[in-house]
């Protein structure tokens, strides 16, 4: 739990908020509303959870206008803002931020192994068993952890983060405040061979392309990023991936989208700006999914996606339509069924209309 | 295949079995009941296989006393006890150990990397390039594989293994006698973002849980277990892991459960003792999965499940429902052909009818 | 892009194809015929593309006979050859063999670890952090990337990678002109155990059999292949593994295979020659997949499968049908609708009918 200590009133001020109830209650921690005990502060951002404003024992909950309405319950006081989980978001980071302190700065560890002819930035941490190849640029104030790689000639930006073992290969671009976790794999060979099935010998394309990562990026850990055949490969400026997400060579991601876990996105894909695509799901080759739309979990989509479309199954249609689609599919024994029993009944009554014809 | 040296009613008085034939039939080795030679031990766990008792060429057979009415065949003799598959195992294991003798103790390569503030037990391996930070407390007779990686203040308990490149983040806590295969992860950031849709700069939620790992867990290769927000994410006693699975920040998963290959556990999900997760199978977030309960295959739950429940598809629901409405499914085509036909025969009744009427 | 230079005449004669147009035109590069540009040498292999030849700024393009009945447009030179795009594969090959130059030799890092037991061929690059272990037997021209593991006793072929991280562990075996990609791991244990559901203390089966990866294979990053538990895994020759994938104990696949990424093939299948398995597919253990067979992106394929299949769907089946199936299946509340209609209807003309009786 996060340790702190700040009135209600301080908390609202810094947040930007309007306080309901008691702004001298003090405030020494943040917890999910359902977990909060006294003394901490909490969060409602959607109106589904209203209720749980009744039973929390939080001393004091981030709160949207809406669910203001319902007034401050008894001991515990509201702040009021526009987006609760943000300034939920925000003044966590304040509190982890102030809690770990100043970045520490260890520089180049003798176990690791810098390239002579790689450039290092200000205040990078280099751990031991980093490894960073030949011509390779690395930003400032950068964190290279044990066993992470940056390949020939690649490039690392500012106040990135490679986790353990994470991997940038070589002539990849990954940007500014970056986070790649453990085994994340960034510029691996895109998945590209001219079958020779006569001989089972396929011949490899070279993948002469690089894989780029925009600025604030985050990659979970094990995810693999292909590079590009020719270009490149690109995840745009602030999408998130979580852990085993695949993306072939060629597929662009673009800005402020969510790839959830073990998601698929195939090559030369071009997926919009403030796309989700939820856990389990594929996107097959070749295919566009335009600006906000969302596919569900475990879907597999076989053709374009319109911007703001949400599509769901494999393969994947029209979300709505396959949640009904869907709640059918239970009854498709009983259906078929009906669909015999209807069969014995019409031929039985064609048979007497038959013979009273 | 096991070498080894015993005779058939030395390994029935091992083992707590009866020996039904030959007991001084002499076993150098086991296999497979399918693939057994002479000399050889095999078992036979389910009556399903029991016809495979008349092909064998194993010298004997761990068998079930259903198993057993059928008597020995000529020249195998067969050892009688409760539970076949498990004496296999525990006399492979005594096998096995026997052949590699006693671990050998290499003790810190001046090639890995210890914190001078991390604490080592007593007979621990810190293999080449292994990393253990600062603050990390590592149990007795623990082995650190390459490339392994146990971060500030992390705990990893008696007899553990970890693997080439396996990763326990920060604080994280891993039990005792745990097998973390190689690339699997500890204790990443969990997936929490607090959307800002107009920017696409989603803000971080700072995961400042951790990841809890009880004793006599297994973690398959590049697995990934998240770290929790607030809190803890837990992987119970005795539980496994396979390989690629990923569990989401704030999951618990119960005590003796299995999690094959390339399934994936959302966040804050709540998973009982002894259930059963297929492989490629999804959980989504926040739900329930009782004790005991088994998730086919490539599902989907979306719902709660009861305790001893088994549900199967996507989305996932009643296991032997599930299986009828999938043998129906193939025939959808066909269905559709037969309810048009109704359609058109019943149109020219009722037309027959209404002008005989 | 692909630097070159030389006439599109050179080219032909190289590739053994024959030119339609101006011979002397002169390529300096190789790209995808949408995005090539004037002095870029591009291909189409299949007729479906045919139309790309019209609007194609490339200099010349690799075609098949077929596609070269349309003749030459103008500016454009075709180089026709039975299989345009093997012969590009071929080509970019050369270009980039030519351009990367000869293999840097940088021998046995000082940073690396090799046991004194292991055995290194000739011209071996074993980079910082790389390991050998006891007895491990490494072929000539090898390349260890930092963080690889090759374990006790293992093998590795002559000009095979190991990319950062990737992991051979003890006594398996990895054939010749392999390409293993960062984090793949090749044997560790399969997932075998004797459930104890009592005490959820289940009894692990040790493994002891090993995996081969025969020559040619490329296993993509973070890919998992466990070993056997008695016996072999085995990766038949010149098989194309994805990133991401997952092959289960005692599973065989054969030669010329591609399993695209994140599918799953479990414990003791045996998959034939020439399969291919799409992206996120799942096969159940113990099954057959006839040579040539091919297996639909999430398909879950749970029986054996006919030599040339093509099967689909989860649980999957032949696959023409079950794209029929597919396409009916959002189909299912409207069909739903038209028995219920067809029921009132039926129940209507049924009392009609039987009060004219």
């Amino acid at each position: 739990m996060a340790a702190m200590s700040a009135r209600v009133g301080e908390i609202a001020q810094l947040l930007g908020g309007k306080v309901v109830g008691d702004a001298e209650l003090v405030i020494s921690g943040m917890a999910p509303v359902q977990e909060a005990k006294p003394g901490e502060l909490a969060f409602i951002s959607n109106k589904k959870y209203i209720g749980q404003l009744k039973t929390t024992r939080a001393t004091a909950v981030l709160v949207s206008p809406e669910v203001a309405t319902l007034g401050a319950p008894p001991g515990t006081s509201l702040i009021v803002l526009d987006d609760p989980y943000m300034a939920f978001a925000r003044l966590l980071q304040f509190v982890s931020n102030a809690e770990s302190g100043p970045r520490e700065v260890i520089g180049e560890s003798p176990k690791a192994h810098v390239d002579p002819s790689a450039t290092l930035g200000k205040e990078v941490n280099v751990h031991p068993f980093a490894y960073v190849g030949p011509g390779a640029v690395v930003g400032d104030r950068v964190d290279l952890h044990p066993g992470s790689y940056v390949g020939k000639n690649a490039q690392v930006g500012d106040d990135t983060i490679l986790g353990p073992n994470a991997v940038v290969h070589h002539d990849c671009k990954v940007g500014q405040r970056c986070f790649l976790y453990a085994g994340a794999v960034v510029g691996s060979d895109g998945f590209g061979f001219a079958p020779d099935l006569k001989t089972g010998l396929h011949v490899k394309i070279p993948q002469r392309g690089i894989t780029v990562i925009e600025d604030d990026v985050e990659l979970g850990a094990n995810v693999t990023i292909d590079r590009a055949v020719f270009g490149e490969t690109r995840i745009g400026r602030g999408t998130k991936v979580d852990n085993l997400v695949q993306v072939g060579h060629n597929a662009s991601i673009g800005r402020g989208c969510f790839v959830v876990a073990q998601a698929g996105v195939s090559g030369t894909a071009k997926v919009g700006n403030g796309v989700t695509i939820a856990g389990q799901a594929g996107v097959a080759g070749h295919l566009t999914i335009g600006d906000g739309a969302t596919i569900g979990a475990q879907s597999g989509v076989h053709a374009d996606v319109e911007a703001g479309e949400k599509v769901l199954g494999s393969p994947a249609f029209h979300g709505p339509s396959a949640r009904r689609a869907m709640a059918v599919f239970p009854k498709l024994p009983e259906l078929k069924g009906r669909i015999r029993d209807l069969e014995r009944r019409l031929e039985a009554l064609e048979a007497r209309v038959g013979s009273t014809a």
